[in-house]
């Protein structure tokens, strides 16, 4: 049976239009009417995760607003819609998963498991450089899911994963665009050099930043991962990719 | 007030990721949480516009299903999310906005006069080259809308207008990539020749072909003026251009 996908989005907007993007080129359709039909929220006003995340990495009751009950709003609306599945387009966010299943009755595609199934099937016995903003990295939340699902992966090292979250807030902002790949590209040497096999693209503006220069290893790229596993879940044929998002 | 979009989308679903694109650039924003709330049905069930309007623009009675049911499911979707305003993300579905309008209580806003109105400021005085679905030409629903704001225009060749309906529907397939661009360029050059000072990309696929090549003269792209038009109706700052798509 056919199924639809809502996705909770906003979070943010670019990188919600990346995986809209990647959803329907993942498609298999000659017609319009071949494609699967996606709901989305696009809530930007979802409060911020990294702040409360980073609050309770460090062992503290966090100060600011608690962005669950504005994802929750947005998972409600897109079941009233008739949305089958739920999606999240933010890895950082998935954070608030396991807060936001009791909430609404329509299941998850959860994008951290994914993520790390698609790493132990495409790159078996391979080393991951985990590229995520820190609250991803702090939390642990995709390592953890790493962890469980055997790939092995190395982190960025603490500046770099400073310099990696200020990329990403760069991306969601669109400043700094001239300097944004020369920021990048040593922290992706480095991580070559200590013995990463490929990278794993864990943070939905990553995708864009990679694209603005030439990777110089693998990447499994957590958006297409998830438009994939969103394209099959709802019942429709994939395209075949040329390229290695292909899994 | 600070207002939020509705988009009825899926015809198709490329050029309505396109139309979310523009809407997230067109915003002036260094947060997420300064991007405006956008509720998005990608609707691709929606049947087939082309057929009934042609059908009804020759004078006969559509024998194919009528799309307008599935186009007021969408909009109400979206006026229950909460959707302040609604907008359709595909000119040759205007044709059903008259029979739409009634069905909801949210007002649209309309991308044909948008279309219209930019094409009289920014080049006042100058003949616009009409490139449409024929779907949009014979049904005149464009032409009507810009003989209404004054301006003055022309049309594509009889069989180049049915390679511009090809191409349109070769976009929406990606398929025949490594040929679009060579059955376009000759088009954009008649129409130049036969006195065009820009050229109005009046269908929401256009712009993606448009991306393909160098176009020969200026260019109104109507999801370009739709996504500012929205940013600016939602109250939210634009972002200032310097491509020639700012109006």
């Amino acid at each position: 049976m056919k199924k639809s996908i809502g996705i909770i989005g906003g979070m943010g907007p670019e990188a919600t239009a990346d995986l809209f993007r990647k959803i329907i080129a993942a498609t298999d359709a000659t017609h319009d009417q071949d494609h699967l039909r996606i709901y989305i929220d696009d809530h930007p006003q979802i409060p911020d995760r990294i702040a409360p995340i980073l609050a309770e990495a460090a062992g503290r009751v966090p100060d600011t607003p608690d962005p669950l009950p504005a994802m929750a709003e947005s998972a409600r609306k897109l079941e009233s819609c008739g949305a089958d599945l739920l999606a999240i387009a933010c890895i950082t966010a998935h954070y608030y998963l396991p807060r936001l299943r009791p909430l609404v009755q329509t299941p998850f595609i959860d994008m951290m498991e994914q993520t790390a199934l698609a790493g132990a099937a495409r790159f078996p016995g391979q080393k991951a450089g985990l590229l995520c903003s820190s609250a991803t990295a702090k939390s642990g939340i995709l390592p953890h899911a790493l962890d469980a699902a055997g790939v092995a992966w190395l982190a960025a090292k603490p500046a770099d994963q400073d310099t990696l979250s200020q990329l990403i807030l760069d991306i969601k902002a669109q400043r700094n665009q001239d300097t944004l790949w020369q920021r990048f590209a040593p922290i992706l040497q480095d991580m070559r050099q200590r013995g990463a096999d490929y990278f794993i693209l864990g943070c939905t503006e990553l995708p864009i930043l990679a694209s603005y220069g030439e990777m110089p290893l693998p990447c499994l790229d957590a958006t297409d991962i998830l438009a994939r596993a969103i394209v099959r879940a709802c019942g429709y044929p994939l395209r075949t990719h040329s390229d290695n998002s292909q899994i």
